[in-house]
């Protein structure tokens, strides 16, 4: 199914090692990091749902999501020319323009562009940066990607609340040190918090990462599911963590 | 230092298994669990600080905590009558009146009781229970204590936060479950969410229990502590769990 795509200068295709599925990322612009591989493995989408990655880079987390989840409808939203293109030719490349549809636009702007209550499952690993947090990357395209330029953690969750169906799903990957706010900012948007999974380098560290699930108009309960542990005592994955990489 | 104490039909002396300390349980009214050993282990105060429980039930937090806290001040809050003699009779026993208060009264009026800003440190393991949590245990005295019949959440962290002193500590132990309340209604009455440690009874289990620190008027920067993993495949306790039980 692969089709000729062009390759240009300081891209370079990156194998997800899962079903022969690839990207195009470009280190000066968009490169994807083990937080996407574990909210795409994290996320979940029946057949025929439709599913929306808000902020979606080179598309990595819809095009792996087509390998474990047969059926569903993917669309993909960047704001970035540069990354939107890589994005569509990653879908080209992979032969998956009829299950993912990459469009360009506005995150702040999203449910007016789909309409509200238009997907089932969203999923975002969004800019975890906000004015707190250091300098910003001087190359602009890293720096919208990282930082909340062109928006902010409140954007992505009311527009996600706005275009979820009732009980649909919103996975999100984050900073622990932020988790105060995305909590509090997702109930005010009725999203409720349902799961947490925090994502632990070793297991004698705090948390690195977060993954959240959340239910548009849930009940509140939360489980805190088990911790994953990255890296075992001998610097290698864990047998979890293969598991969560390996089952993509 | 010990003194007599009258011990009734029905109570037992628990030993803390720390430094000799002592507590006076009653199987009928109120026994102390590992949440409160956990929760006495992970609060700090210096000396000289002024220390508050909050329905402190025999008194189990603020004994342990003299433990490893030499010269701060604690005072336990108790409702009911029946817990309240627990506690006096708890203090007397270990020759620890000097170091520990015990008040007769209601949290729900806790500020009233003591004043704003009274105390640098507040710690609470509060009922667990709301009304969407089963059927209430029929003793009234273990009701009040695991049901949130006496005092809610809400009434617990809002009292916390108008007696606790600028920058001051609010510890609690609490269930994930309503980890979206906790962190939502800390944050409306301005105690900061800074730290979570989450207890699992096993690796591969969600979390049981979750420890908080909260800091009156802090600022939003939370950190995810390692977690605390109770049992390991050997059925006993892990080396973490020993160190966090016996460092008391």
């Amino acid at each position: 199914m692969e089709t000729r795509v062009v390759i240009n200068e300081n891209e370079r295709i990156d194998d997800l090692q899962c079903q022969g599925l690839k990207v195009i990322s470009n280190p000066d612009v968009f490169c994807f990091g083990i937080d996407a591989v574990l909210l795409a493995n994290y996320a979940k989408a029946k057949p025929g749902q439709r599913v929306l990655d808000m902020g979606t880079g080179n598309g990595v987390i819809p095009i792996l999501m087509t390998g474990k989840c047969p059926g569903a409808c993917f669309t993909g939203l960047e704001l970035q020319e540069i990354s939107y293109d890589l994005a569509v030719r990653s879908t080209i490349l992979n032969g998956l323009t009829q299950q993912v549809k990459m469009v360009q636009g506005d995150i702040r702007e999203a449910s007016h562009l789909f309409g509200g209550a238009s997907f089932d499952v969203i999923t975002v690993n969004p800019p975890y940066m906000n004015e707190n947090h250091g300098l910003v990357n001087p190359l602009g395209h890293k720096a919208i990607a990282r930082h909340e330029i062109a928006c902010t953690l409140e954007d992505v969750i009311r527009e996600a609340s706005r275009m979820l169906t009732f009980r649909g799903c919103f996975y999100m990957v984050h900073r622990p040190r932020r988790l105060g706010e995305i909590i509090c900012t997702m109930r005010e948007h009725r999203l409720e918090p349902k799961e947490l999974v925090m994502v632990h380098t070793h297991a004698h560290k705090e948390a690195k990462l977060v993954l959240v699930l959340g239910v548009k108009d849930g009940s509140a309960f939360l489980k805190v599911k088990p911790p994953l542990i990255i890296y075992g005592e001998n610097g290698k994955y864990t047998k979890d963590m293969e598991h969560w990489t390996g089952s993509v």
